[in-house]
C-alpha cells in the first residue's frame, strides 16, 4: 500500500497544534577534520533546553550519498516520497517566483540565450544578462499572441526566466527546445506523446514569435525551453493528513512547494523574529505550522560559517516565541546540509530534534551533528518526520487489529 | 526510479581517487560473553589513527538477520541490490574459479555422485573424492560431444564442479537435474520456459553421455547438475558510476565478481603487503580500487580467533602503502561478518570506516564492532556504501533543482 493511502487510512483529527520548524541547510561541517560545525559552535541554550526532553536524530533527506535540491527535500519533510514525486523544473521555477500555477497552466524554464547569424548557440546564458533587463524582455515576450492562449513570462534572475501557458488540455509531455550545449542551433519542441502535440505545435509558435522579438536584442536574441511541467498533482495535506496547514516562508520557492501540498501561504515579516511573530498571531487558526528559515542555508552556500553560526543562535534566542505557544509537538529540522566549507548543498545527514509530551526522551541533551548520531530517533529517512509528528499529537490510529 | 539510474543520472567524473578496501568476513563475536571480537583485539594504531578523521558506522550486508554469501555481499557493496540482482549458482561457480563466461555462456554447478544398480542416489558427495581425482573426470568429461556446443567441466574442489555450455541460444530457464535428497534417481532438465526447450535436451544428452563415462568410475559414479546461469546482465562500473575501476584480489571468485561490474583485474601477488603494493603501482591508471583480503574470512571459517586477529594486524601495519597514497576517499568494509566462534559466515552487521576530506567525522576513535556502532554513519544498508563514496569525492550532482 501506498505510504500516503496508509496515513490518510489512519489519520484523524484533534485539537494539537503542531510546528515544523525548519532550518535550510541546517547541517554542516567542521573547517578542519575533527572541527565543530556550525550548529555545534552556536551557543543554543533554548533548544539544548528543550533537547533535554526531546528525542532526536539524524535524517537523510533523499537517500545515503545524494544530495537534495530544496524541491525533493521538502517534499520529503511534508511526508511525500521525494524520488516517486519528482516536480518538473517549470513547476519549480514558477514556485520559485511566486506564482501561483492553476490546475491547467503549463510551465518551462527559459534561459534567455546569444545566436550567430546562423542561428547557432553562442552563449546559453547571454552574457547573464542583468535582471533588469530580462525582466524587460520578459514583458515583451508577454505580448506574444496565441489563440485561446494566456501567456505568462516572468524573469527569476539573470539570463533566467519562467513561461506559464494558460489554456485547456495542456501536456507537459514536450521535450527541451534547450540542447543544453553551445554550436548547435535550439531544437524544436516535439510531443512525447499523441495527446501532446497540439502543445508542442503551440509552444514552438510562442518560441518562434519570441525569437522575432529578440531578433534585435544581442545579447539576449534567443530563448532556450526546457523542463516543461504542469503543476504536480500531489495529494493535499488537508486530505492525507487531515490537518489545516499553513505555511510561513519568506522565500517564494519555499511558499510555492508548500503551496502544492495544499498549505495556505501567511502573509509575514521575512526576520526570524517576524516569522515566529506571524506563528503566533495565526496560532489558533491552523492545526499545522511549517515555518522556513533561509538564512542557514543562503549563509552556507556564501561559505560564511560564523553567519551561519550567527542565524543559528537568532533562531535560539527567539524560540520562546515558539515555545511559550506551547503547542503540542515541535519538530526542530533541515531539508539538508549546506556545509560553509562547501558553499554548497550536501549529502551529509541532518540533525533532528522532536519535541512533544510522548516523544521518549534519550540522554542526549546538545543539539549537534555528533549527538544527534547517538540520539533515540537514530538516523532516519526525512520521509519519516511527518509520521512521527502525527503519531506524537496522538493524530494516527492503530494499524491492523 | 531505479537506484542505478538515479546514480547514473547524478555521477560526474573528476579527478579524485577512491579506495574500497575490503577485509572479507571482518564482522565477528567475543568467544564468551562480552568478550572481544577479533577486531576490537587487534591491536591497529593506524587504522585507530585514521578513525580519528573518519566518519564510522556499522553495514549490514543485506538485511537484518541475513547471512550473506560471498556474491550478494559483493555485490552490495559495489552499489547493486543483492536482492534485485541475484547471480546464479552456476555462473558464480565460473567466476569462483577463474572461468571468463562470455555473454551466451551458460553455467551450471556439477555434483559428483555415488548412484547403485538401479540409478538410486546413495551420496550426494560421492564421498568427497579428492579434488585431484575429480579433476581428472573433469576431463573426461570435457570430451563428451555435443553439435555446436563447446563444452568446459572444471573442478572447484572435492566432488564440486563447474560446467559451462558455449553455444547460440542457450537458456537458463532449466530446472535442475539435482533432486537434493538420496534414494531417488536424478531428474530430467526440464524447460521452465519454451525458449529454453532445446537447451534443456542437449543438456541432457550431456548428462546422458556423461554417466556413461563415469559408469566404472564408483563412488563419482553420476553426476547432478543446479543452478544453471548465464552470466549476469549487471550495469557497468563505468556507465553507473562512470568509474575507471579496478581489482585487486587474489581468489578467483572476487576476481569473477568485479568482472561482473566491470572492473579491470589487475595482476597482483596474494600477500596482502603484495596487494597493497598492486595499488601503488596502478594508482594511476584508474579512479576506483577494489581490494580484497581474503583471510580475514578463511580464518575466521577456520574458527581461528588468533590468526582472524593477526591477519587484521598485518592489515595494519601495511596500511601507510594505501594511505600514503593521499586517496581522496578510503573506505575499509567488510563483506559480511565470520566470526571465529560460528566458523561460518555471519548476520552481524559489520563495521565501516570512511575517510574523506568532507566525511564529518564523529568522536569514535577506534575501529570495532562496538565503537563503530556509535560512529557518524550509524547502522545502513552496505548498498549505500558506494553511494557514500561517489559523494565524497563530489561525483554526484544534486537531485532536483
Amino acid at each position: 500500500m501506498d505510504r500516503l493511502n496508509l496515513i490518510k487510512d489512519l489519520s484523524v483529527t484533534n485539537n494539537t497544534k503542531m510546528v515544523l520548524l525548519v532550518l535550510d541547510g541546517l547541517g554542516g561541517l567542521g573547517l578542519e577534520a575533527g572541527g565543530k560545525t556550525e550548529l555545534e559552535t552556536a551557543n543554543t541554550p533554548n533548544i539544548d533546553l528543550l533537547a533535554e526532553s526531546a528525542a532526536l536524530g539524524m535524517t537523510d533527506p533523499i537517500m545515503a550519498g545524494i544530495t537534495a535540491g530544496s524541491g525533493p527535500a521538502h517534499l520529503a519533510l511534508f511526508g511525500y516520497d521525494p524520488i516517486k514525486y519528482a516536480i518538473g523544473r517549470g513547476a519549480l521555477g514558477a514556485a520559485g517566483i511566486g506564482f501561483n500555477m492553476q490546475e491547467n497552466d503549463l510551465a518551462a524554464r527559459i534561459n534567455f540565450a546569444t545566436v550567430d547569424n546562423d542561428g547557432l548557440i553562442t552563449d546559453r546564458r547571454a552574457g547573464r544578462i542583468a535582471t533588469n533587463e530580462s525582466s524587460q524582455l520578459c514583458e515583451l515576450l508577454e505580448k506574444v499572441e496565441i489563440k485561446n492562449i494566456e501567456i505568462f513570462v516572468k524573469s527569476v534572475k539573470e539570463h533566467r526566466a519562467v513561461v506559464i501557458f494558460r489554456g485547456s488540455e495542456l501536456s507537459d509531455k514536450l521535450s527541451d527546445s534547450d540542447p543544453q550545449k553551445t554550436g548547435v542551433q535550439s531544437k524544436e519542441v516535439v510531443a512525447l506523446d499523441e495527446c501532446a502535440e497540439t502543445t508542442a505545435i503551440l509552444v514552438n509558435e510562442f518560441i518562434h514569435k519570441a525569437q522575432n522579438i529578440l531578433a534585435d536584442k544581442y545579447p539576449a536574441n534567443a530563448i532556450l525551453l526546457r523542463g516543461f511541467a504542469k503543476k504536480p498533482g500531489l495529494s493535499q495535506m488537508k486530505d492525507v493528513y487531515k490537518l489545516h496547514a499553513a505555511a510561513i516562508a519568506a522565500y517564494p520557492m519555499y511558499k510555492g512547494l508548500a503551496q502544492f501540498v495544499g498549505m495556505e501561504i501567511l502573509p509575514t515579516g521575512g526576520s526570524i523574529r517576524e516569522e515566529f511573530e506571524t506563528l503566533r498571531t495565526n496560532f489558533n487558526r491552523f492545526d499545522f505550522f511549517f515555518i522556513h528559515i533561509k538564512a542557514t542555508d543562503s549563509s552556507g552556500e556564501d561559505g560564511d560559517f560564523d553567519r551561519k553560526v550567527s542565524v543559528i543562535e537568532e533562531v535560539d534566542k527567539n524560540l520562546a516565541l515558539i515555545t511559550d505557544l506551547k503547542p503540542d509537538v515541535l519538530a526542530i529540522a533541515g531539508d539538508h546540509s549546506t556545509p560553509a566549507f562547501l558553499k554548497s548543498h550536501s549529502w551529509h545527514p541532518v540533525p533532528f530534534l522532536l519535541h512533544s509530551k510522548y516523544c521518549r526522551p534519550d540522554d542526549v541533551k546538545h543539539f549537534g551533528e555528533t549527538s544527534c548520531s547517538r540520539g533515540g530517533l537514530g538516523k532516519f529517512p526525512a520521509l519519516d518526520i511527518m509520521s512521527l509528528m502525527m503519531a506524537n499529537s496522538l493524530r494516527l490510529t492503530k494499524y491492523g487489529a
